[in-house]
Order: structure tokens, then sequence, then C-alpha cells
């Protein structure tokens, strides 16, 4: 029975998820939940997932004692998704989640880092410049520079100190799930402005050669499951371009 | 050479490493790094630590290729450690960090769950009425609303979901690591009136149970570690009485 994954390319955990599996071979059905047209709030989707979170996956296994449904849903769960699948399947390359205790310590570190600093970052700025204003939602101007002190705090400690030892996270050589997940996330941000987009980046130098490293040891599946973005993005930019045009 | 765990046990994470420690006979050195005093940023500790937060695990080890030091830190490391001292020592139990890919999956999962929601809503909601207005700040009654919510939006997740098949999260007939963070994380809320803990708490009648359970399950380590925690919650609650009477 073949890997089920619910997801959305809009959402950060959902790319981080189809890349690995496309870079791992992993043979997988992508079942997309619409985020902005609301489908994981339907009937048949709280029926399987009550948290109405994407991504999720389902995996049928018949190599268990009983044929078992997996359910891991959240958009915090996709670091739980990606390392269930490295453990899973035997062919996905060691460097993307280290069996040395050390090593694999130092991802989960990653990913325990991600949660409450860029994610919270990212999602308080895009929250509050993109998504509200668009929807004509006044944002609230305390709430978005708090946004972005958390995101230029988590940059920061990208930039000088996971960073630090090499050109993916926590020292390494090789690409892990972490680099996947935090990249997906930084990759949110093109939904910014330019201009913002730009300011808030540019400074962090190790970041943007970092992103631009993941990309290149993922291609051609990065930019392929990234092309909804880059579209949303086009979209979300004339759509801001004219919304401010009508107040000026 | 020992492990040495850097904690304070008026920290969460920490309180849910030592017990975990001294549950599993593991040979360690507690360093207390006291944070009301603000100790966790003196420059000897920033030596070892840059990013200034408790709980932390030095681990020399010889039995690597060569000698090394371990270093993991920040409150939300608290995850990291415990897994790494999981697969560390053998004779930990397996119910703590199970070796079934599922199992382990679900595990991770409540893992996940826990940095942007319990713990947010939970050190938000002690933050707001207790620190600040301890320390003569006001509060501001928005944020303290909000974490109220998004606390008893957790509560309510961990009564219905997390909590829904068995004693121990996730279905669990046994503890395993997230029960010991999370249950850690629930305690910090006695440093609240217990007016105000009891009217938060009170109506999640398995999330109360699940709290008696897991500290019979690791008695007598837990009330010992949470000794700390009783005393301060004594004179919190005698300062926070002098003071609403002092405005009356």
């Amino acid at each position: 029975m073949t890997l089920k994954v619910y997801c959305d390319r809009m959402s950060q955990p959902s790319r981080a998820i189809l890349i690995f599996c496309k870079m791992n071979g992993i043979d997988f059905e992508e079942i997309t939940i619409n985020i902005l047209k609301g489908e994981q709030h339907t009937p048949e989707y709280k029926a399987i997932n009550p948290m109405s979170q994407v991504p999720m996956i389902v995996d049928g296994d018949f190599t268990l004692f009983e044929r078992f449904l997996l359910f891991l849903y959240l958009l915090e769960f996709s670091h739980s998704i990606l390392i269930y699948l490295c453990c899973k399947y035997p062919r996905v390359a060691s460097h993307w989640y280290p069996s040395d205790l050390v090593e694999r310590a130092k991802v989960h570190s990653v990913l325990d880092w991600h949660h409450a600093n860029l994610r919270r970052g990212s999602v308080g700025v895009i929250v509050n410049n993109v998504l509200l204003p668009l929807n004509g939602v006044p944002s609230n101007p305390q709430l978005a520079e708090e946004a972005e002190k958390t995101l230029e705090k988590a940059l920061t400690v990208l930039e000088t100190f996971w960073l630090k030892d090499g050109p993916f996270l926590a020292g390494r050589s090789q690409p892990s799930i972490a680099d996947l997940n935090l990249v997906s996330e930084v990759m949110e941000l093109e939904l910014l402005s330019e201009e913002l987009h730009d300011r808030i980046l540019s400074p962090y130098k190790k970041v943007l050669q970092w992103v631009e490293d993941t990309k290149s040891a993922t291609a051609p599946h990065f930019e392929e499951i990234h092309g909804v973005l880059f579209k949303t993005r086009k979209e979300f930019r004339e759509l801001m371009a004219a919304k401010s045009g009508k107040t000026e």
C-alpha cells in the first residue's frame, strides 16, 4: 500500500516532506488539501485528522503485526514525519538523519529550536505583513514589530550559531532533515514584498548561501515543489501593489 | 567522565531531565545554575553555553573516536537531551523511548506538539499572572487572556486527544519521555494562585489523573525534584497575597 501524503505545497512543512520523498525515491501518493480554500476543515478530512492540519501521512503497512494507519498531523509534526520516513526506508541516505548519537542529537537540537524561534518569527511576519492586509484586516503594529524581532533574532542565531561550522546546520557537510525543514521555512518569506524580504534577509549572508546550497543539493525537486509558492508570490505582490495603490 | 547536568530545578525541562536520570540510575553531576539570580548570564557559563539557557548537558565521552564535548542547550532542548540519554544508556527501560518506529513516532509527535502549544500557553500564563506582577510590571490584559486561551486549548487537546487511549500520552500504558516533559510543564502551573490554578485545571479530569499517574510511576524522585518548586510556590503565594493586600 502506497504511502499517502496529505499536503498543501503552500505550507512549508508540506514542501519539506515532498522534496524529501522525491530526493529519496520514496513511492508516495500526494493528496492536495488546499488550506486557503479551507479543505482541511471538510468532514471527510476531519474524519481522518480531527486536528484539521497538513501535512499528514497515512501509511498502511503489512510488515507490522497488524494493518495499521499511522496519523501524524499538525504543522509541527513534519519533524516526526521526516524522522519516521528516514527510519522506515533503508534507502534514505544517512546524512538526512545520522545514526551516530551525537550527530543525531545535533539534528534534533536544530529541530527543537525551530518551533519556538524561526517558525514563530516567520509565521508572525507573514501573518502580519501579508495575510492580514490581503484579507483587509488591520495588522497590529505592536505584534508585527514583535514578530519581526523574533524573526531577526532567529536569523541571527542561524547565521552565527547553527551555520558557524559548516555549510549545513550544526556543522554538517551534507543536508539533514533539519536543513530541509528550516530552508522551507525561510522560503515562506518569499511571500513578503520584495522590499521587506530583502531588508529582512540581506544582512544574513551565510543564511542566504545555505538556502542556495540546500536548493542545489535537492535539485531539481526543490524548484519544482516551490513552483506553487513562486506563483502565489507573484499574485500576492500584485494584490499588495494594487491595495497600496488604492490607498495612495 | 561523569555526565554533567547544568540545570535549575525551577525550570520544568531541568526537572524532567533530573527525574529521568534518577529513575534510570544514570550517574551524573548536578550543577545548579540559578536562573532567578541570572547565573546563566555569567561569563563562566556563557563560555560554555553562549545561549545562556538551562538545562544543558556536557558529556565527555572516551568511547568515541576522539574526546568530545556535547553541548545541548536552550530550554527547548530537553527533548533532544532526553532522546540522547535514552539511546546512550542501554539500561534505560524501553518504554521511555520505544524502539518500534510507530510508537517512537507517536512520542516524537507529542514532543513536537509540546513546543508551540502546552509550553507556549503555560509560560505565557505564568509570566502574565506571576512573574510580571511579582516584579511590579503591569501585565498586558490582552496578552494574559491570549495566553490563558492557548493554555486551555492545549489542555483540551491533552484531555481529548493525547490521553484518549490510555493512561499515558499517545495511548501508551507506561510513561515515555513525553509524559515526563509535559507533566513537568503542567507542574509549573503550581506557581499560580490556588484559585487560578484550580479554575484552569479542574475541568481536565484526565489531565489531573495523568499527572498523578506520572508522579506515582516516578516516585520518589518526582516529589524530591519538585521540592524547590513547592517551596517557591509557598513564597510566591505569600508575596502575591501581600501585594494584593496592599492594593485593597
